[in-house]
């Protein structure tokens, strides 16, 4: 997903953001031996973000990693500035569990360990909110966002097939309208032959303040492109 | 719309919820005249329901009147037991405003005084929250109700064409699934031969805790039954 932030009408800086669990496969089984420390400066997967981001100019927010910290695991979204440097850092705060026998079973708690902040930054395509994935079925952590002034809340994800047709658009819709903002989501493409029973439902989008889908993408492999219009948001409010 | 509450499989008693303003046209020249004073006892509509109510032996959530009290008025939902008694009265509390330049403009403010108190009852279809119409716009409202243990939230509306598309089903199924609870709304039916530029959007909709719907209505004159399983809020949380 990428998006320009429109200023009197001429496209400017640019920014753009990346799926949840990028750098591996989502499998609760080896993502802790691609966890990487990032406090420490040890990740691969941030240093590429950091030098495309410095070489391109734009802003990154980075989808997430396996962060490893202190011998544990965090589901972690890093936002890079067109300087390169790390702006901020977002540990998902809701980790996500579902039990539907028959269906599908998914435990993140058993692998990963909870973020405790909420993450808001300035950045030079807004201020920006981040959630990962599951953090979008919280109301309060995006009205804590509009609270503060963020212009949109980026939402790296990975919802799946079961929760992803009743809950997918409507999450995504509610948060920008309830809050008139922007909302943009990222998603990995589904991929029909994967063995794992986590399919995925994709469809990464870029809804407006009041709830218009500006861009949006189907279950396949896409890059959407849309443009962010700050002064909508005054307009709707 | 009607709803039948089950307990064990077994349809027990009922509930109606009837539409913002029923007992005269929503306009504002002429709102003022269909005043009724209720806390003095002088309301043929609400003392119509009363009787209602107490022959059938159910509940109403009796949509919404002009209330005439201390020479203010107020946009008014009564909440009638199967004994015909008032239980609670919900005045409306966010006054809608619209102002689009050749498409429709509206000053609810005009003519009402806002309520100042979110108003939940136990009833025998279970512990509601009302809100009258744009007060389904603040996610806050319904929350709150959440948080006092509703089992369903009650919506008496009158949605337009301008938000209803955009809006109405989006604010229905999130207020719902972010609150774990079953939504309820009415609204009066399509006349597309109104003189009036306020034409309604029409859709009484019954939403279950998961966003799904479980009966609704198009735009034109209709009853809407469904049931509401209490178990099912468990299940989802």
């Amino acid at each position: 997903m990428t998006s320009r932030k429109v200023a009197g009408g001429a496209p400017s800086d640019g920014g753009v953001l990346f799926q949840e669990i990028w750098n591996c496969p989502y499998s609760m089984e080896t993502l802790p031996s691609h966890g990487e420390d990032i406090d420490g400066g040890a990740s691969p997967s941030v240093s590429m973000l950091s030098e495309v981001a410095a070489r391109r100019r734009i802003t990154i927010v980075g989808g997430s990693i396996p962060e490893r910290s202190s011998g544990r695991l965090f589901n972690t979204c890093c936002v890079i500035g067109p300087d390169g440097q790390i702006k901020a850092k977002h540990r998902k705060l809701h980790l996500f569990e579902i039990d539907i026998p028959g269906d599908i079973t998914f435990r993140e708690s058993d692998t990963f360990t909870a973020g405790q902040e909420p993450t808001i930054v300035d950045t030079d395509v807004g201020r920006i909110g981040i959630g990962i994935c599951h953090d979008i079925r919280f109301p309060e952590l995006a009205m804590l966002y509009r609270s503060r002034g963020a212009h949109l809340i980026c939402y790296p994800s990975a919802f799946n097939m079961s929760t992803g047709q009743l809950l997918w658009d409507l999450m995504q819709k509610s948060r920008a309208v309830d809050n008139q903002l922007f909302v943009v989501t990222c998603s990995p493409a589904r991929d029909p032959n994967a063995e794992s029973d986590y399919m995925i439902w994709g469809h990464s989008s870029l809804i407006g303040p009041f709830g218009e889908v500006i861009a949006t993408a189907g279950h396949e492999e896409a890059t959407v492109v849309g443009e962010i219009d700050h002064s909508m948001i005054q307009t709707i409010r």
